[in-house]
């Protein structure tokens, strides 16, 4: 069976957009309208794959599956303007855990300013799947994209790094909820968008590369590489992390770094900035964009993460 | 379990939409952006509930769940702008499967000027769950909803109707495969959304009311006539059947009716328009709006649809 990565790519040589759109593969579709860009992404969770219902509770699972979108138009500098939700649900699903799933819907979208503006609900035979579609703008031709890193630009992120996925080694292995572990276990089910942010940073002309950081720094350096032509040279030791990663590292014998490269759904910005200009947000420089392609950590060509680092090979 | 019309009246004084926004509750939300009105709608189809996979062939499943989302756009007059798609498949799932069902999605999409701007593809541990989003657009305030029929107005459809009940029937009993049978079935599994006589009715002022007959047109009068306040006085004798249907009924000894009043999927539009006025578009009148809320059927306030006459209570 194909993989995910080819079937997009083969959607994209026999889908081209329109011209003016940008289609398939960013954070999201920018379509112009007016004197605006539309931003449109949608995401599916489905039971079984992205969840398990006895390891989320409803009100976690409809404030991820909300956020984790809405973070699909910060990571390009959109402004909220709506959510639409698809759910599917057994039938013998109890009506509270209706009303906690939207509780923690609703809890984001209104925080975030995405109003709920239409949706779907239908049954399912036996599992819970939930499709959030989200819409945001940016004055036209403002997003911040993937494929505009230059070389010589300072690679940046926001907030920290790893609590999410040391949140999820927390839940699968049971371990004690320390005041650290409980702080980790919100941070993976109750992401926080970074929607001021990433306004901010699309009104700033010296910010090139914008994304995300949902896959992990190391998968989703790559995907600015690869749309860009440009190669990355990271300092791991300038990685920001959290007090309380490092808390629930030392407790537990683990490796921050493990986390922090390798683990994915912190939902920060990974943004790239022109050298001398000051990003008008809160943010940490780990390393700076290089002519080639290929990501060089700490001065090594061996790649750091995903293969040689966390798998052995 | 609270039923899908309870949730969705539920959600809709839970999640008001900002000012100028049309919210839950018609065919799609309507945004303006620009000077113009941006259309979205999303609808979910999932294994099991809405088909069996040894019913419908790939193909068939990719047009369908494409043209009925464009149908949306279509019930408002609106001009298609793009559509996306979520899709959770099974990792057994043959690579034929997916080229199959991208076929008919894709076919369709091209014909009706819908490209794929983007989506998610995702594994499912079982059953193939789909989400289509769509995007249409408009010029500001002229897109037609289904709260503007006003009393004296004519009823009118485009098509005809009851095809594609008919055409499940011929599937679901297994009924030979006439000349007849077969151009139901077609009607019934790749649908043609009417987007070319949804815009040309959208700029047609006495035109007032619009929607598009997915549940059937028992079910979708009373949308309006809950929406905008009108009852309805319908000459079943009127509603345009095709000789297809006539010819399959009278073959198989079964009452058309059955199909074109109570029978859905049929994605033909349905609208009120001030008498006087020549709608642009080819289409058959079927009645009137009247003042008070209910439905008369042949000058008897007697139920003819959904209820009495089908299931006979």
């Amino acid at each position: 069976m194909k993989g995910e990565f080819e079937f997009i790519e083969e959607l994209k040589r026999s889908f081209g957009a329109p011209g003016g759109v940008l289609g398939i593969g960013d954070d999201c579709a920018v379509i112009p309208v007016g004197g605006d860009d539309m931003l449109v992404s949608t995401d599916m969770m489905m039971e079984g794959t992205h969840f398990i219902m006895d390891r989320i509770s409803p009100y976690q699972l409809g404030w991820k599956s909300a956020a984790s979108s809405f973070s699909d138009i910060a990571a390009m500098g959109g402004a909220p303007v709506g959510a639409f939700l698809a759910l599917s649900i057994p039938s013998g699903l109890r009506d509270s855990w209706t009303d906690g799933f939207m509780g923690g819907f609703g809890d984001v979208s209104r925080e975030y300013g995405f109003p709920l503006l239409g949706g779907d609900t239908t049954a399912s035979p036996d599992r819970v799947s939930v499709c959030v579609t989200v819409l945001g703008k940016a004055p036209h031709g403002q997003c911040k994209r993937r494929d505009a890193a230059r070389p010589g630009d300072l690679v940046c992120v926001t907030g920290t790094l790893g609590d999410s996925a040391a949140g999820l080694d927390v839940v699968l292995n049971g371990r004690d909820l320390t005041e650290a572990a409980r702080a980790l276990v919100d941070r993976h089910y109750l992401p926080r968008p970074r929607i001021r942010e990433g306004i901010a940073l699309a009104g700033c002309g010296g910010v090139h590369a914008m994304m995300d950081i949902s896959d992990g720094i190391g998968s989703d350096l790559r995907r600015i590489m690869e749309a860009s032509g440009v190669g990355f040279s990271i300092d791991t030791g300038r990685i920001p992390m959290s007090g309380e990663l490092a808390s629930y590292c030392r407790a537990c014998g683990s490796d921050p770094y493990d986390f922090a490269v390798g683990g994915g759904e912190d939902y920060e910005l990974l943004f790239t900035v022109a050298p001398g200009i000051e990003a008008p947000v809160a943010h940490t420089v780990i390393g700076r964009t290089v002519e080639g392609n290929s990501i060089v950590w700490n001065g090594s060509d061996k790649d750091f993460v995903g293969f040689d680092h966390f798998k052995g090979r």
